[in-house]
């Protein structure tokens, strides 16, 4: 089975890498796919975003990486992915996930969203607190990797205000 | 009965023409009015939106269109609609909606609010999708009439991003 | 317009009052229909439920009162109903609340289910709590009209423990 | 990849097909495990609900029956399942779901659940609607297989009210 | 400030110790209030759950702990509560305890309700899921103290099948 | 105990009252903090929010006002406050709320949050919806206090679209 988990990654925190950690258990190979949504305002370019992926969870076997943009489920077609998978967390992000899962599905009735549960710990973490938390000076250790926090500090420091 | 059906309709879908066939069933009059709000950055001026939904549903019996701007339960008041038609589909709608019935029940007592729950073919369906989609270079045969598609395309080869 | 408002009123609350009181003003005919479920265990048998709804919105000019059984969706078909009124309070109802319109749908495409919601006042009452909270030996007279406050006092009692 | 898909399938549905059937295209096997809850009064015996899963669904190659008791994380550890298979329809079932899942991590890290989204045309089912509509006298063909509406029909026949 | 914190403790999970522990820090005195509910049928007697709860953090200075019967907001009142203690996990438990907060502000305005939410660690975790753990032969360690653990495995022992 | 009542207060409700006067009886100092976030476009400035405050609440006894950036959680440090008090609304409400609360915890784990319903009558009410109706031309007596309402029509009279 292949699996593609699609996201911002912007940047990636120990709630992805939660998720990515357990999908590639399960599947045979896992693409982890960067979205280049020209119309949202991100902190990092897909490339920078790539990187820290790469650096983060790497060293997992059975893991790729990708930057894509365009239709998701043309993407997963692409690259023939069987599912893709997605992670939850909250009912606010049910609901959405829901309705992207059955809009693609609309578009593509052959590959299958799959849904897995966040770890209780990483619950509420999403990518714009971690960066609210450093554009206010907070300490995000507990939220994403060291390298990630140093990059968000960098690009704090250069004037970001994201 | 006279009812209103207030909304963007930035384009009408089906999930909109659904709620529309449901409500003139039992109503003796349903204007279909398009908010014209100046602070949103529509895809389709308030006259294009008039026009597909003319297009679109014109041929009913009981209904009118017209566009609106200011407060809804004024226009409502001023049309002498008894009731206000809204179209529930997920949870995150319904709190909106509750919240939105409940202050116009605070601005005019006498206007009931009335809400439909959409069609389980279009439960997730909005027009922020259909633009989405089709922004992408996905298909929305299955969302929206043949003609609002064709102008979704065309407004998106005008180099309007949406 | 006729409307159908079925409900087990086992008792009535001003909750149901206040949804009576609002649907009779927009539709031509409202029958209120007390739902004999011989499956539950309910306080007040379906006469005397109906008596209290009597007693209690009798005087509302196009109102009428009746015990159903079997489908909801049969008997409004039977009483030539147009529509189902439904209150909505939260979220747990609104999802009970869509279940049921939309099996209602599915069984009987011609009647529509509407939801109008409760006043903010009684927003979280329900029979339930009245019952439980008359049987804890609390005050309930901002729950429910005095004599049904009287009947639940004489039921309990009785050795009535709901 | 191995799944285990478990429920009480009191009676199985087209929702419950549904989820089935996209879950063998994307899984190496599927085992559809039927809970024996001996605390919970169901209308059919675990082997009458075994027997519907094969006559509606037993033609499909990758699928096996089976009917378990005891802990699930437990019996998917027994059958050498690498992934629990849950359908999701609502935000109440979210919750429910949500609960079980994390549980079930608790007891064993090394089985994950997938959620599926039920397909919107049965994004309401559900057993008890099924046997609930079928003892009002509804019509239940839209929901089940003709089989198990006969079946159920036949219970109710037999004086069992469920 | 003193601060009442009710519930069923039916039994004692490391979820209600985590909301004890952080209510008796800034409360001044704090009172763990056991309700009898005559109409449930608990696994433990309101005295065996006062024990478990005495034995599991008796130890913390500022704490009391009593059983009491009929209404909430009345046996605050005899005890000279400023506020009642909740502690919320989900949406589902949001829902509830909104409606019971509500419900008991109309009994006496003058007791507030202040809900805490619970450590994510036990986020999805209840007296219930830890009942059916063990009942079903599952490790309830990370869920309840050795204590309530081996109280739960005394009465399943015993015949009681909760 | 020693409370931080934080909120944009852009401007204050009557809704935010009702919690500041709850709060205000069951603490020893409430200090309602108004945040500035140079990120957000607020109809009033800072201090202009901080004047209204005082003039619709400050005759009470234990109440202190204050603008404050950057962390809350530093930011009630600081001010040595045990805890912070939101108001719940509803489900939206209560997701966000969640995630603040648990993220706050995660920064610092001594400052506990406490939520506190608002009352029914003001359950849906936010200062968007007040700044909405009142640009629309709506009467907001019931939603503010007479001299908000007068400070909102004047920016709007300025020009400020908000």
């Amino acid at each position: 089975m292949v699996a593609v988990y699609p996201g911002s990654f912007d940047p990636v925190t120990y709630g992805h890498l939660d998720i990515i950690i357990r999908a590639a258990k399960f599947v045979d190979r896992l693409v982890v796919a960067v979205a280049n949504n020209s119309s949202k305002s991100p902190m990092f370019s897909p490339d920078e975003r790539l990187e820290m992926l790469q650096k983060t969870c790497g060293h997992i076997d059975n893991i790729e990486f990708a930057v894509f943009s365009g239709l998701l489920v043309e993407y997963a077609d692409k690259i023939s992915a069987d599912v893709i998978i997605r992670g939850l967390r909250a009912v606010t992000d049910f609901e959405y996930e829901f309705q992207m899962a059955l809009t693609n599905r609309t578009l593509n009735d052959k590959i299958e969203t799959l849904f897995i549960s966040t770890s209780t710990q990483h619950l509420y973490l999403s990518s714009s607190i971690v960066k609210e938390v450093a554009y206010l000076g907070g300490n995000v250790d507990s939220m994403v990797p060291a390298i990630v926090g140093q990059a968000i500090k960098h690009k704090l420091n250069q004037g970001n205000l994201y």
